[in-house]
């Protein structure tokens, strides 16, 4: 149980009190450094789970814009400092000779040099603008039954035994589009579960990854659909609710987006003609 | 409903498939800009619920250690650019003459100079360097009913109604040591939330907050936690489960940590000392 550190809690239930040991999701904090050329940079440091850390670091370069594939990368590795306590929270990647990473993606996305300034028009168009070697629009024609998708969270729980064990980790899953079950990651922060996740894909040489649905364990925010935008995934399936901009950018990119996904039931927020429902009766426009 | 957006979605319940209205949400940028003398700073970019966006642009500067107090603040008013969109995404805080902001706290508050680099104990050791006007450990000798603490998620529930249309916020409430509700803030990012509420009560004159009780609708991370003692908050109640570092971090800091407080019961991580239970006879050290 690497990522749960077992502790000592005081527990009550109704009128019983009792010391007993508790299962905690480690967090710590991982920085992120890259090497290119002679030099080096400091780019991030994300509170996150420690485990699949190189994943994590070229997951985060990759959609976050930095890089363009797993051909840029040569190494991905934790680098020792003093501190003993420290020595696996910093991780050196180090690109292959000549490749030179898009720094200015790494100042925020939604940093714009347009007068239009922030706004959700301006981040999405800022996310366009990112793409490199993936074009951003999965209008992959695959198709998937709606009993497929209602069976991934239960594949999902089988193999999340962290998360049973401590309630404090996101889980993000890949699946084909047969339902078979490619991948799963998790993290205290749910974007470092996707990171993580399309991180390893990346150096499976997985991507794009346009025959694949991601399974998310909580909500479904602007910054997650990015993500998997920029990794040509086609279906994000939530468990949680979606917020606004996260449909909005879902259907800029015509990425089918599906929430709450509970039980025998979830919502479909864009992109339902990769589900196979009867849509065309319903005359929706999504 | 200012903070949610209504939707048309595919709703698919079994084997009934049909449309129907959904909330949600909403969740937009805003940039934080801070003007001291005759110096302008773009500070920050949250994703966040628009409402509220002052306290949460004060509480953000105020638990990042950028300013000291209400005493340092002379205006903080949305300013306008040129899209139409994005009139209310870009908030101006305004200090007043003389003040100097701690703009280094703005560096990450984990990135440390000294050569431990990053790690739990290097993380917690730059938050306690940042206090400048409170003091962080709230040794508050206040005493609370374990039947106040089970009632508080009920009392939150009655206020928090974007959420039960939406399912897409988070919350944080603030109360006094009888129970008595003072603040509830909602937001996509529970950061948010919590600066939110913060901002609020740092404007209201009530900093530090040391008989109160902060109760979050989610988990307790790390970032939380290092809000709540800036805050100087005795108690923490969270509805999900706390992380590693929230405990290490809330047992540094003399605060009590409750976790998973769901129907009639809870957990406690640290300072068992503040609720009352016969916590003696368990001869623990929390």
């Amino acid at each position: 149980m690497g990522n749960a550190l077992q502790v000592s809690v005081v527990k009550l239930t109704g009128d019983s009190v009792k010391e007993a040991p508790d299962l905690l999701a480690i967090e710590e904090p991982l920085e992120i450094r890259l090497t290119f050329g002679d030099r080096l940079q400091n780019l991030a440091v994300t509170m996150r789970t420690p485990g699949h850390d190189a994943d994590l670091a070229l997951g985060f370069l990759y959609t976050e814009g930095i890089i363009a594939g797993a051909a840029d990368v040569k190494a991905a590795e934790h680098v020792f400092v003093a501190c003993s306590e420290n020595r696996q929270n910093t991780i050196m990647v180090t690109l292959r000779e000549g490749v030179v990473p898009n720094l200015r993606q790494a100042e925020r996305n939604f940093y714009t040099t347009s007068s239009c300034g922030v706004c959700g028009k301006a981040s999405i168009e800022a996310i366009r603008t990112v793409s490199r070697s993936q074009p951003l629009t999965p209008r992959a024609g695959i198709s998937i039954d709606p009993a497929l998708v209602l069976g991934l969270p239960e594949r999902l729980a089988r193999e999340q035994e962290i998360f049973a064990e401590t309630g404090g980790l996101h889980a993000a899953a890949l699946f084909d589009i047969n339902g078979a079950l490619l991948l799963v990651r998790e993290d205290v922060g749910r974007h470092n579960a996707v990171d993580k996740l399309i991180g390893a894909a990346m150096m499976e040489g997985w991507l794009p990854l346009r025959q694949s649905v991601l399974l998310l364990s909580g909500r479904a925010s602007f910054e997650l659909v990015q993500k998997a935008a920029m990794a040509g995934i086609p279906v994000i399936a939530a468990v949680g609710a979606p917020s606004s901009l996260a449909v909005s950018l879902a259907e800029e990119f015509g990425t089918t987006l599906i929430g709450f996904l509970r039980d025998d039931r979830f919502n479909i927020y864009s992109g339902a003609h990769r589900v196979n429902v009867p849509v065309a009766e319903l005359k929706t426009s999504l």
